[in-house]
């Protein structure tokens, strides 16, 4: 899936949650002096309480230049590490095993891809994204995520608006969301297997998206701009489905509606 | 307020925003040449159509440079302007005219402040900050808001804690988000006049502004990392308020509820 043999990581967000995470880690650099120490007992206590990893890979102590270089960045926060490529998931495996989706068309900052993966981790729900013109889970999309996409479920997939076909064939509501559609978003039942697509700040979704979508539904915004950031929509989004399945579950009502949109 | 006498902008979001929103704008600075020439007349578009100038402030044509040296920052976009402090609103204001508030307690990031500004903003309520140990609305902040602060009503306030006690004698309710609070964010009722207090994301809420807080809330989290980045927290909250009063007005049950929490 990936030609790179190894990715590195840093900040310690991201080193620690690797070495609870799925990934293989090879290697560990750490600041030289107190820093380091203190970098390197936190990572230990990781490692031997309840990750995957019971010993610490081979930690080697390096200047906070030679972390810069590593890094390639100047936030590392005085750890980096070596790991193996990113386990994207299979698209097959998410339409089957998941019942929440975030579907991000378009959106190339890595910020906010991090940002977006983080909540949707939180909201147990998995997250697509297309192979091309989109941000990919690189190093400072692991780090703006504070780690959380070592324990998230992403998928790339080839077309987007295929993969979004697929899914209805296999049982999912797919809601796109758009900022002047009539539909808000509180409006509909999520109690069903669920995709929702959000698009990027500039451009909003692409037109093969939108029309694979069953809805299309808009946040009701009050202020001037008329935008927010998408992952603070993603977040909306996903925890009103959340907020919905909780109730329902609450009632007693456990399974799926007899109706989507 | 302010020692400041003025503050430089940057970025086509802040700028074009703050022609729209409450400061003098003194002066503009733009990269000479094409990009130049486009910004220009965007701005004019701005500055003539519904926005409070009706002519453009002088306008300076420089190299890159300077709008880095001006600007302090690569992430210019080619153009800075020369601004009037942020206008602050006063807290005493603020409780007579909100009846949604969302209080920041020792949120220093500015990237946070400023997406956190820009959701409050497109929830229509008002943003409340300590003027000690925290961020202000910095143009780095203005920036990260996409220029939603200059719609925005922002006030800083000497103690959070104490603002809280001011704000329940004159009938706020006040609700602080707390990662193991027992009640979720769901179960209160918001009809009435609402304070939402998010901490910051080391350290949560505060002693005295925890204690200030009429119920403790949390949002039911189900990853591994068990956190949110703090704008999508905010933003969560805020449309759970938003929503809970939309579905009341539909109901035609205008008024507020008889009780708070």
């Amino acid at each position: 899936m990936d030609s790179r043999s190894s990715d590195i990581l840093w900040g310690r967000n991201a080193v620690r949650e690797a070495l609870r995470g799925r990934r293989k880690v090879h290697r560990l650099w750490v600041a030289s002096g107190a820093q380091g120490e203190a970098i390197v007992r936190e990572l230990e206590d990781v490692a031997t309480s309840g990750g995957r990893n019971t010993t610490l890979p081979l930690v080697s102590r390096v200047e906070e230049v030679e972390l810069e270089e590593l890094a390639g960045s100047l936030d590392h926060q005085g750890v980096a590490a070596g790991v193996s490529p990113y386990p994207y998931e299979d698209a097959a495996v998410i339409l089957q095993e998941a019942d929440l989706v975030l579907a991000l068309d378009r959106v190339q900052d890595p910020q906010n891809l991090g940002a977006v993966v983080r909540t949707a981790e939180e909201a147990r729900a998995a997250v697509v994204i297309p192979r091309h013109r989109a941000a990919e889970v690189t190093p400072a999309v692991v780090r703006a995520s504070a780690g959380a996409s070592e324990h998230a479920r992403v998928s790339r997939v080839r077309n987007l608006a295929d993969f979004l076909s697929d899914a209805k064939r296999t049982g999912f509501w797919v809601y796109g969301a758009e900022a002047d559609a009539t539909t808000t978003y509180t409006d509909p039942d999520y109690a069903d297997k669920t995709i929702l697509v959000v698009g990027s700040e500039g451009t909003g979704l692409g037109e093969r998206v939108r029309k694979e979508c069953d809805l299309l539904i808009s946040i009701p915004l009050r202020g001037r701009m008329g935008s927010l950031n998408v992952s603070v929509a993603a977040g909306i989004l996903l925890f009103e489905a959340v907020r919905q399945r909780d109730v329902r579950e609450a009632r007693g009502a456990g399974g799926p509606s007899p109706g989507g949109p």
